[in-house]
Formats: structure tokens, sequence, C-alpha cells
């Protein structure tokens, strides 16, 4: 059927009698995306090189060579020189291929003791070990632009929603706040996944180990790994790590919806709550007015390709048996989509913030509205000995009343409200106030401008005392 | 805070006092994917212009510039020449500004009554058009090689499975055959698809239709369009086509998965049910004798991402209200990758059947283990008036005594059986054949070679007669 | 290792050496959901059975045992008096059982020629078939909902969003057809699904068909099933249609999610653009003025289970060999809770739209602000001769001065408009009016008050005509 | 529209001048599955009513009547004569308002200082604390029981797989360890999950904390939280712990389906590496021979319903804005069912593995077949000074020619092999034996004999360690 001559190009064609299809060799190279770990590629291969020459595998001579080699190929391939080829496979061959032409024979030494899988796993988790540090320095540098922001409102009030109706007042610094605790769940959730993924699974090679008397702890030690995975079958197949990343990370895009949510709806007409700078809004090729928040738009939308490539992370290994399969390929384009997602994302969103100006005028008209009191109106009545549940049914009928009438509970004369309770008495009107509302709420996570600034004081020195260590 | 000079290139420039931040510039732009649609935008927009000229909005010299004008870029960027730029955002935008560069002040007319909203959907179902009726050709490439394999293994038994456990003999024809099944499903449901994707929704503009007097019967007749939409606040939001086209190659792939599963498990050494030809497969880095089924395995491995992308998609859409927002912008590469990945996974597949290798014998053997034929034992039972329920219990016991002898229950000597069920006389053997259960099974949907046959013809007929009309 | 009683009570006991552990049995069991089948199931025996006889398997006295017995058992099923037992592991066991307790041998007979593998794909076509004409009637109840307030609010002005800023103004009636035409693709779509649920895989047994000589038209044609499969074992194992049915819902469930994220937009403090009826909100247990969009709320939290349940199917299908697998029992859970999502959304909403109130003085307020017609006055210049991309552009121009002054377009006086373009006469200032802004659009697809009407009346026609036929 | 008479059963009523509509309490209402939290609502009141005492809110006497009041309602639960009532909405509602028909005016006191949205994640916080806790003592029980295998096999050779195709020999303890490395990360996730899901949301009340001087510290203690929540906004909308769950749920389920994906396979007539005690097993309907692996493939099935509900958690917070939405009730039918799925799928399968007969003949012989040596071979080449490339590419050579005479490596005769590489010597059969290639794996992670025992001991003493504390 297929007449084709032997390929000699494949590093594994020795039992191979025709050579591979062209629509196969596109269809299953990988080179064209997983080029992007050359440089752990060539970090792996250049400990494992020294490890293989402290056994004895390799001669000294023959180490010097391919640390070398490596090393130019790491320059040329920087240097955007580097003859990627698809019919190699993928980056692996492409490095060693390349290695043997530049050094002969001892670059077809390099790949004893070991095989793509966990040539592959490994710089995996290299690549992620350096993503998940990005993507913590990203959450936290969003944290602190968002610190900067809450110190600054941590006075001014605006309208609290649940169900995005009126509920009580709050302040803008503490509604910033909220996000904050939401990041910092993220980072640390980052740094638990951090940790799954810093295990070395190079010496696992293709399943079941190597013959050769390899020291497994002299590689994990040259490439910073601070342990080493326990199980050869486990540690070629397994993709945990890169789906828990995917997971953290899912959480943290539906984190940035959320905020991004409220940006459009702040920044609507009908709110009018914040205004972005014009430098991170876009225009309209038809209506001239036009100045729509994009990057807010973008942010919510991109929640979803994270989320997809989490549901496809789960499909690929699921039902999969062991060890390796070639399914595993599939991996890496959602994985490092992820990453600069979220890594594109953050940064967005931290150089915007500073461009987001709050109407403070208008927050506090917003509060006002709503009856947003309502709640301090009963908790005034439980204070007066009325039972909880009574004060809220008379507080809902006053708020009847006064809606009815067209105007606030402030408004109602003391004798309507009486009629509701008589245990109303003139100060009342004190705690229907916003300032009153607000600082009434002093407690660990409460709403009180006190608290805000104390939370923003233990966030700030949090997250100094992370950079620095 | 942010003071840059003002920004002229932006077509939507004239209300911002400032240019865009370079970061919100890189992150927004969708020239680098959507530059894929640039036929089908030019396509649209020559339409478009000689609409306008039509109503008397463009003079004939004007719309004769343009379309000029559109043919060059077109081929312009067929040569790989054209200019791309991510500061002027999108192909629309990128197409239109160079357009202006070669024709001049007709160049600025051609966005008149339409907006890039009605733009970019009008090129969306172009595309989609388009890679539907490729996805089906695709489909039914597939099922032709199939069909032929059917017809060749019509009479090749095998052990037909549930539970992964030897159920009863089936033919190899009927097995393939079940495939073509579930493909005819998938172009059945591309069609549909296809239907609702063919609606025009140019000439809604940004959200609410235009003012100028256009004439939208033009626009379609000239496009292909068999419908127009009815509603432009729809039209502008409306991304079903592209979901439901996601759901359908979502339902295509998992089909694939399922055969790929099959092709895996029978290529095993444990199986050993087929052989694909080298050309199709390829082997490892480290151990020299391995030959593996790498396409079946990525093609499996790929119905996790179209399932990742119709998450995705999902996921977009939830909770965005009317009309359009820039959150759909991410609509694009989910679509084209689905597209890509479905095209590509079938070629290869249906490159690489006429490189499976049926091995008749070891599928004859394997069928004749496991007590395949224990329900005709059962039926025959029940034609000698033994109630099914009864029947099978009876037969149950024979199979555990069979099994307790290590021995097939065509093995077990009359008495032997007959101590089951006095029922039972000499012919019973000739039931417990393979022939005699595959024979027996001559129904519609049935696995008698004959039936093979006549479906074999039938669904040749029908793929014909789609390929000619 | 286990030591127990032969377990006799199982109908597949035979050859079986040891009973089913307890836990098992519980882990496996199914009839505690699959039960929601009955109904169909005992249609499908009748059928089955009634055929059985006409082609001689079953004499006519014992068709008629069976298929009274059946009656019975209904009969006690609806009255909620069936001894379902866990231990029987499903519908279908548990139903035979019962029949051969109450007419003896007869019912032994009943599971000849089939299996339980063609039973429940037969039971689901059934029930899906039946809960897709409810989801279309619902469908289509709520879309006469929203015509009737489509013709009502026909002329009623509104601001039209776009990254939710103001666009341009369009009518209510305009806005409320958008989501009419978004389910009336869901109608279609699920139209599409029920013709392909529509097929009967009675006669596939357990995956190969049958010795029996069954007449599969006869039990075709008493089910009322247009097509018959045509391969036994893709029958046995097809779940297409149940996860087209997931899709189509959760394209569904998404339109909706995006009506009642406006809805609670609309009602919230900040738009006031409409108010819902008190029947249809709920309040709050702490804060007394409370009154909370629930409904809307909960159908746009609601989405996010349907598409959780697509995923599911997705999942549980890939890569799964032929034929049938016990991992197909996980379809059900999630398809009637689909089912059941998706009709009680539609009832609920339809309920309530009459309960909401439209503040035409809001919405036209609303629509004067956010310089709405500004691509009014953009159009006017190009029909004054001014190529539209600069028409736009000083257009932009005139916004940020007015921005600048705190004023509407409309009140800029005409020398400061001519300071951008010489050509604005003072006619300009009837384009800029919101009802001629409407009025002018005037097109198919288009916001003029004459074109919903006139959507209204095809809308209207076409419901008529579906209710009817 | 609505005329019903004012709804006096609504502890929200005040405020409202109609009746709740009749199918919106059937649709809104969460006690039918929120009723399971019981235990922990009552707990957390009983905790808020002793710190209201210790404030001053509640007298003594107050707090004496409802903390008994509360366990009498607790020991109705359990009886199950508990009154329960859709038409009060939630199991807080329902068991508030049985209180105060109990104990009369302290339970209306009950509710001071809390809200329905703070309780809610306070129940759900302690809910799954509980959950987490079963699911990692579940994860452990099954570890155990595989350890007990792994060392019963750690001789046991078999052969390892890659693309599902014979790779190279290991022992059946290194395999069945594999699953215990799985299942170790899982134990590890889910211990980080508690970590995160242990922080106490009470005093967060609606949205914005209580003006009464609660004293968080208190109940925080009582109900043994480490850590109280910092903001009270998040603390009331943040869902990230059912996330989290579900996603390491999700990994969990993804493992098991691995686990039993292997299980079927080799359960199966073709591979027969193991059997599995009928008791774990069950039969078919119509083929009175079947044995099928029905919990393997249920479990393997139910992955896909918890990667739907992870799914569905993500889809239903993205995009909302702060505080509560009603959208939130959605999160508990998910979070209920993936952790029944979890313990179930742990229970049975602790369960089922001792009776799982490892069938070490057919292990052996599979392990012969498949050239599973040819990577020691060429290891063998390397140690005598030949390049690995080199040596891979003489082995691929002679796996040709053996496989085209239809013998093994180790039958080829010296002369042949020396053909392809004349440093061959006759030793080289050794390194061809099973047991050389596994021996000779003995690092860390690799598959001798010895390895396997050592793993097996170090994680016999971690799970014992943690099992004693």
């Amino acid at each position: 059927l297929i007449e084709k001559q032997k390929d000699v190009s494949k590093p594994w064609g020795g039992r191979f009698a025709a050579a591979t299809d062209a629509e196969v060799e596109r269809f299953t190279a990988s080179e064209h995306f997983d080029r992007r770990l050359a440089r752990f590629d060539i970090q792996g291969s250049i400990a494992h090189a020294r490890m293989l020459a402290t056994v004895g595998v390799l001669s000294e001579g023959e180490r010097d060579a391919i640390v070398e080699g490596l090393r130019a190929i790491a320059a040329e391939i920087e240097a955007g020189e580097f003859p990627w080829s698809p019919a190699l496979e993928d980056v692996h061959m492409n490095i060693e291929r390349r290695l043997t032409e530049r050094i002969g024979e001892p670059g077809k030494k390099l790949h004893t003791a070991r095989s793509r899988n966990d040539q592959v796993a490994t710089d995996m988790r290299l690549f992620l070990r350096d993503a998940i540090d990005a993507a913590r320095a990203g959450v936290a540098a969003l944290e602190s632009a968002l610190v900067e922001v809450a110190e600054r409102e941590a006075d001014t009030v605006m309208p609290g929603f649940t169900h995005l109706q009126t509920a009580q007042p709050v302040t803008f610094g503490h509604h910033v706040l909220a996000w904050v605790e939401m990041l910092e769940r993220d980072r640390d959730r980052l740094a638990d996944c951090r940790r799954r993924t810093d295990v070395m699974p190079l010496g696992s090679a293709a399943l079941a180990g190597t013959s050769f008397a390899i020291d497994r702890e002299h590689t994990r030690e040259a490439l910073g790994f601070p342990a080493l995975s326990r199980n050869s079958l486990d540690a070629v197949s397994d993709r945990d790590f890169a789906i828990e990343f995917c997971a953290a990370a899912s959480i943290l895009m539906v984190h940035l919806s959320r905020m991004c949510e409220e940006l459009i709806l702040w920044m609507s007409e009908r709110f009018r709550f914040i205004d972005i700078d014009d430098a991170f809004c876009t225009g309209s090729s038809i209506m001239p007015q036009k100045k729509n928040p994009d990057v807010a738009e973008l942010v919510r939308g991109k929640s979803a390709r994270v989320i997809g490539h989490l549901t496809a992370m789960l499909v690929l290994m699921k039902g999969q048996p062991l060890a390796y399969n070639r399914d595993n390929q599939e991996d890496k384009e959602p994985l490092f989509d992820t990453v600069d997602t979220v890594l594109d994302s953050l940064r967005v969103l931290t150089a915007m913030w500073p461009g987001v100006r709050v109407n403070r005028k208008v927050l506090r008209e917003a509060a006002r509205g709503g009856f947003a009191t309502a709640t301090d109106l009963a908790e005034y009545l439980v204070r007066r000995g009325v039972p909880f549940r009574d004060a809220h049914e008379a507080v809902g009928r006053a708020v009847a009343l006064a809606q009815e009438r067209g105007v606030d509970l402030a408004d109602l004369p003391l004798e309507d409200l009486r009629a509701f309770c008589s245990l109303i008495e003139p100060g009342v009107y004190e705690v229907l106030t916003l300032e009153g509302s607000l600082a009434a709420r002093d407690h660990v996570g409460g709403t009180a401008p006190t608290r805000v600034r104390a939370e923003v004081s233990r966030m700030r020195a949090l997250l100094e005392r992370e950079a620095q260590g």
C-alpha cells in the first residue's frame, strides 16, 4: 500500500520498514509549540550529562562536549537561528539531533538512561515552577495596586449590594479589599501547587527506571528540586501538577471576571461609580461617542478559555491506562495558554487600576437611596428590646410606607416611624446616617473605615514581607 | 496620570484624549488570529460596497475603486505581503486602513451603514459555512474508507464485547459499520448547524440597524445566504452557531475517540486483532522495539481540547447582557482550533484506515473463547419451550461447569449439557458454532454477513448520492 | 475470601458462585432514579410482547397475560404501591420480577429476544421524545409571553447598550424580540434533536441482534417511532441523543441566563428600568427593605448545572469501546436533571413576565444620556457627502466637547457643531431626537416601532400555526 | 395582576404587598437538599447564641432556652419527625421558625447580628470540613488496601505498557504503588483545601458586618475554626473552598478512573491478568455467561459527574458581582453529590481489592512477549561502549528480524545478534531475562522488587503515623 523509502531521519527508525506518512508527521509533530520548553530541556540535559559523567557513563570529555554543545544550541535558539524541523517531532529530538550535528559521537550518548517520557515531564515541571512564581508575583502586584486604592478610599461610602439590590452602606476600600482576600487565596493555592510541581521525575526513563547506576540525587540538586518522584510508572504519566495549576488559574480568573463585571457595571452610564482612563478603553468603529471598558470585558471573557483548558486537561487524563500515552502531548497547549492568559490578565489589570477614578459624589448619592440603613433601624430596635424578627417586620412595613410616599426612611416623621414601633425615639435619625452605619461595623471583617485601614496595613506588611523573601 | 500624545491611528480616536496604553493594545488586539477571516471580510465588504452603490450611498466610481482596492488587498494577503499591524486592532481595521492608503477618500466611505459588530458576525458565518462543508466532506470520506473495510470484512468473525467482556460473536464489518452510523449522525448534525449558520447579520450595524436605506436582500443574495437575521440586537450578539458547531464537533470527536480507543486496544500485544502500517505509527526514543499507535492516541486526546473549547464558548456567553460585548472576541480561537482539529483528525484517520491490517485468524480464535455462544444456547432452549429466564439460568450453570473444567460449552458432552436441561438434543452443537450464531442474526440492525453487505450497499449509495449533489 | 450464600435473587445468578456484596448492590443500583422510566419501560414491554406473539414466540394467551400484568403494574406504580427493590438493580428487573410474581411462567418469557441494553435505550428515547415536546412547548409559551410585551412596548424608547455603554436608542419591544429570536433557534435545535432521538433501538438485544425472527417494524409502529436503528452495536451504546439534548439545553439556558442578567440589572436601584411583582421576588432574613429578583438569579445560576451536565455526558462517553459499558448508567441523572431544570426555568419565567412593569419614563430619560444619537449625527454628515470615517471623527470631537461642558449633543449651539463640520445645518437637531433615530432604522431587523410590530405579527402567526399543528 | 392574600409566613414578609407565587416558592426552595446541613446549622446557631449572651445581646435565660430548643430540634430531625416546609424556603428558616414555635419570644432573637448569608457559608464550611476528613480517611483506606497488594506482588513480573504496547517488564507491586503515589497527592491536595475551608465567616452578617459588638473569637473557638474571615463582602460570596474541593475531587476521580480502566482491561478475556470476585461483579439479563466488572466501569463513569460538577461550580461564580447573589444556592447539590460520589467510590474500591486475584502465570507469559527486554539489550551495548543512539538503532534492527521470524530476541542465535553489533557476547542472554531486567532497575522510583518492598514499608509507616495522629 505505502511504498516509501526507509526513513532514516527518525531516532527510532531502526525497527521500522516504512517512512512516516507526511500527514502523520504533521499531525503528530509538537515542535511548533513545545520548543517553548527548549530552555528547560537544555537545563535538564546539562544536569543529566553531568550526572552521567559522575557515575561513569560519560567521560569528562564527553560531558564537556555535551555541555558546551547544549549551551551553543541555547544561544542559537535565543538568537532565533535554530533550524527547527517538524520531521524531528519535538523539542527533545530537535535538540539532540542538532547536538550530534555539532559535537558528533558524544551527542548520541546523551540519551543514555533516560527517555523522552521522563525528560518532558521534567521540562514541564521546570517550566511550570517558573510560571507559578511569575503568577504569584503578578497576583501580588495586583494586590498591591488594590491596597493603594483601598487606603485612598477607606472612607468613601458606597452602596453595598446583595442580589445587585442596595443592601447596606459599605466603604469603597472595604469592597476593594474583598478582591484582595480572593487574590490572597489564589496566591496560597498557587504556592501549594508549586510544592507539588517541584518534584523531579528524571531517572524514571520510559516507565520502569534504568539499568544504569544513576545518581538521581545529583540531578535533583543540580536542578533545584526539593524532592524525587518515588515511582517511575507514575512519574512519566502524572499530569496532576498541570491540572492543579489550571484549576487554581480557573479560580483566579473567576475572581478577575467578578472584579471586571463590577468595573463594567460601575463604568456604565447608569452607575457612573468610576471612570477608567482613556488609555485603557477603546472606541467603536461606528458610534463616535463610545468609550468601552474593553480590558475588563476581555478579562471577563478570558475566564472562559481557562475554564475550558481545565476541562480539557481532565478529559485528557480520564481513563488513561498507565504509563505514558501519546494523548499526553495534548497537555502543553492548554497549559501554555493558561499561563499566558493569567499573566497577561494580571498585568493589564494592575496597569489599569491607577487609571480608575472613583466618583465619590455619585457613590454617596447612590448609598443614600435604596433604604440602605433599614437594617440599622432594625438593630436599633433590637437594642431597645424588640426581638430581631419583630424588629425586622416592623421596619419592613416602614419601608413599604416610605416607598409608597417616594421618600427615604430618614424622611419619615417620628410619629410615622413610631406607628410601627413605639420604642423609636428622636435619636433614631442618627443611626440612619451613612457614617453611623459604617462606623458601627467595627469588628474583624467589618466595613468600618478604621477596619479598612487596619487591613490595609496588615496586607501591605504581608506583601512586603513576601516580596523581600 | 497617563500623559501620552493623542492617538491619531485609531479609527475611533476622535473622542479620546489619551493614546491607548501599549500593554492594552497588545492585550486587546486580535489581528494575529482574526486575519484568518480576511478572505471572508473582503468578500463581505465587496458585497456591502456594491449594495451601497445600488442604493445611492456610493457612486459607481467609488464602488469600483473599493472593489478593485479590496481585490488587490486580497492578493497582497495571499502573497503574504500585507502589512498587518496590531495597533489597528483587528482584521477589519487593518483592511479598511490599507484600503484608504491605496484608494484614498472612497476607502473612508466603506464603513457607512455597518459596524464591526455586524461585519465580524458575517465573517464568522461565512467562514464557518465553509468549514462545515469541509467537515461534512471529511466525515463522508472517513465513512467511505470504513465502508470499504466493512465490505471486505463482512464475513470476518470477531468477539463482540459488552463491558469489554466477550459477549457474542459479531462480524468485523458490522463493528465497523457501527462507527459509520455514528458518523452519519455527525454529518446530519453538522447539516442542521449549517442551516442555522447560514443567516446574514449584515445590516444590523452596531446593534440597532442603520438610518441609511440599505437593501439587505441585495447583500444577502450576493453572499449566498438563504436568510436574513430578523433582529439587529440579537444578530450582533448571537454566537449560537459557533457554540452549536463546537457541540457537534465534540460529539464527533467523542466518536473518533471511541474508534481510536478500540484501535489502540486491538493493536496491543494482548489483542493483536489488527496491525497498523508503520507509516502511521511512531517509535520510542529509548525502547528500540516499540511501535506505537500514536495517531489513534492523539485523536483520542484531541477530543479533550474540543470539549474544552465547547465549555469555553458556553462560559463565554453565559450571563452576557445585550448586545455586543468585547468578551465575544474570545469566540474565535476556540472555534478556529475546533475546525482545525476536526479536519485534521478526520483526514489522518481516513488516510490510516487502508493501512490497518485485520488479523482474521486471531479474531476467530478470540471469538471462540469466552462462551460467546451461550446466548445462542439459551435461545435454543427457548425454541424448545423453556421460558427465557429459566433457559438463561440453566445455561449460566452450564457455563460455570465448563469454566470449572477449563473447556468451552461446545466441549461439554451431551449428557452433561442435558443435566441442565433435558430438552437439549445432539443438534445443539450447531447453534454453538460461530457461523450459526452470526447467520441467525439476520434482521435490520443485526450482525449477519448478509445484513452487513446490505448496509454497505445502502451507505455506499447514500454517500455517492450526496457527493454528486 | 467472601463466603456468602448463593444469590438466587439476581436474574443473571446462574453462573455466579457468590452473592453480590451489599456495598456493591447499593453502589450499582439505579432503581431509585431510573424508576422514572417505568411508564416508558412498560409501554415498550407491551409492544415487545405483542410483537413476540405476532411472530409466534409467545402464544396469544401468554401475550394477554403479560399485557394485562404490565398494566396492573403500571397502576401499582402510579398509585405508589409498587414494591421497589434495589437488590433487583434497576427499573427493568423490578418490573419483570414483579410481572412473574403476578402472572407466573409467561413473565419469564417476556425478556426473550431482547436485552436490558436495547430496552433501556428504547426507554430513554421514549422519555426524551416526550421531554423535548414539553421543552418546545415551554419555549413557545415563553415566546408568546414575550411577544405580548414586545407589542405593548413597541414604541417604548430605551438606551441600547454595547459593552454596557449607551450605544443607540432602541425600542423596548425590539430588545424583547431579540430574546424571541434566540428562543426560536432553541426550538429549532430541539426539533432537530427530537428527529435524531426518534429512532427505535429495540431488537438490537445485547449488542448483536437476536436469533429469533423478530419483526422490528411491528414494534416500531406500535411505539410510534418513524425509524429503526440500523446497527445493533451502535444502537445499544449510542447516547448521542442525550448529549445533543444537553447541548441544546445548555444553549437555551445560556439564553435564559442572558435575559436574567438583564432583568437583574434593570431592576437594580441604578437602572430602575423595570419592577418585578412582589410575588416573584423574595426578601432578606436580615435587611427589612430588600426585594430581590431571586427567580432571575436562580435561572442564571441554573445555567451552570446544565452546562455541567453536558460536560459530564461528553466525559462519560469519551474513549468508551463498543458496545454497552456500565458507565452508561451514569447518563440518566444528568439528563433527568437537565430536563427538569429547563422545564422549571421556562415555566417560572413565563409566569413572571406579566408581573414585570416597564418604567417608560426612566427608560426615556436614560436614552437621552450617553450621546445615544451621535451615530445619527455622523450618518447625517455622510448624507451631506462627508466620508463616514471623517464624519465619525468629527462627531467624536463634538462629543468630547459636549462631555467637557457636561451637556448633550443636542444642547450644543449650531455654531459649535459647525466648528466640527461646516455642512451641519439647523435641521440637524431633528436627527438628534430619539424618535427620529428610532424611526430611521426601518429595515428588516431594525429597531423602528413599525418593524417591531411587523415582527410581532410574524411571530404570533408562527407560534399560533405551530400550536395548532 | 396578582391578587393574593398578604403572605405572613415569610420571615421577610413585612415590606411585601403580595404573597409569593406558588411556582416561585417551589422553584426557589432549597430545604429539600439543604436540610442535609441541619446538624451544622444547629451547631452554628448554638455557638452564635452563646456568643450573643456573652456580649449581652441575649440574657442567660434566653440563651439556655435557645440552646435547649435547638437540641430538641436536632433530635426531631434525627428521628425523622421534623415538619419540613418548602414554604419556609431553606434549612435556616425551617429551624428558626420551629424554634420560635417551641420556645416563643427568644427564638425571634436568635437571628440578631447575623444573616442567612454568613450562616449558610458557615454551615457549608462545617459540612465540608467533615467531608474532607472522611475523604482523606477514605483515600488512606484505599492506599492501605493497595499497599497490601503491592507487598504480596512485589516479585510478580508483568509487562509494563506505554501506548498500551509492551514496553518493559515491571513488577505488579510497582504498578500498584503508582496508584498509591497518585492517591497520596490527592490526600495532600485535600489537606490544603481543608486548610482554606477552615475559616469562619460567621459575623459577616449580610455583607457588611453588624452594628452589634459581637465577639467573633468566641464563636470561632466554639466551632473549632483556626481562623476568621477578614472581609465581610468576600466572606458571604466566597465559594472558593467548594470549587477547590470539586477540583481536588475531580483529579482524584480521574485517578480512580485510570485504575478502573486497567482493572477492566486486565479482567478482559484478552488480558486475563486478574480476576475479580463474583461478589464484585454482575451479570447480563440476556447472556448467561457474562461476568462484568461493573464496579470499575461505574467508578470510571462517575468521574464524569464530578468533572461536570466542577465545571458547574466555576460557571456559577463566573462574572458574579459582589456580594451574595441567589445564584449561589446552586452550589449545594453539586458539592453534596461530589462528596457522596467520592466517598462511595473509594469505599467500594477498597472493599473490592481483596477480591482481586492476580494471575501471575498469565502476567509472566505476557511479559515474555513484545520484546520487553529490548531496552536492556541496548543498555548492554552502551555498557560495551556503543553510543546509546547507535545501540538503539542496532537493537531496533534485531527486533525487526526477530519479528520477521516470529521469535523473541532471546531466541535469536548469537551470530545473528552479532550481525547487528559485534560487541555482543554470550552473556547477553542474561540481560534478556525478565528477572535480570527487573533487578537492574534498583534506584529510587525503579521497579526492582527490593525497591517495591522499600516503598511498601515507607508508605505503611506513613499511613500508620497519620492514622494515629
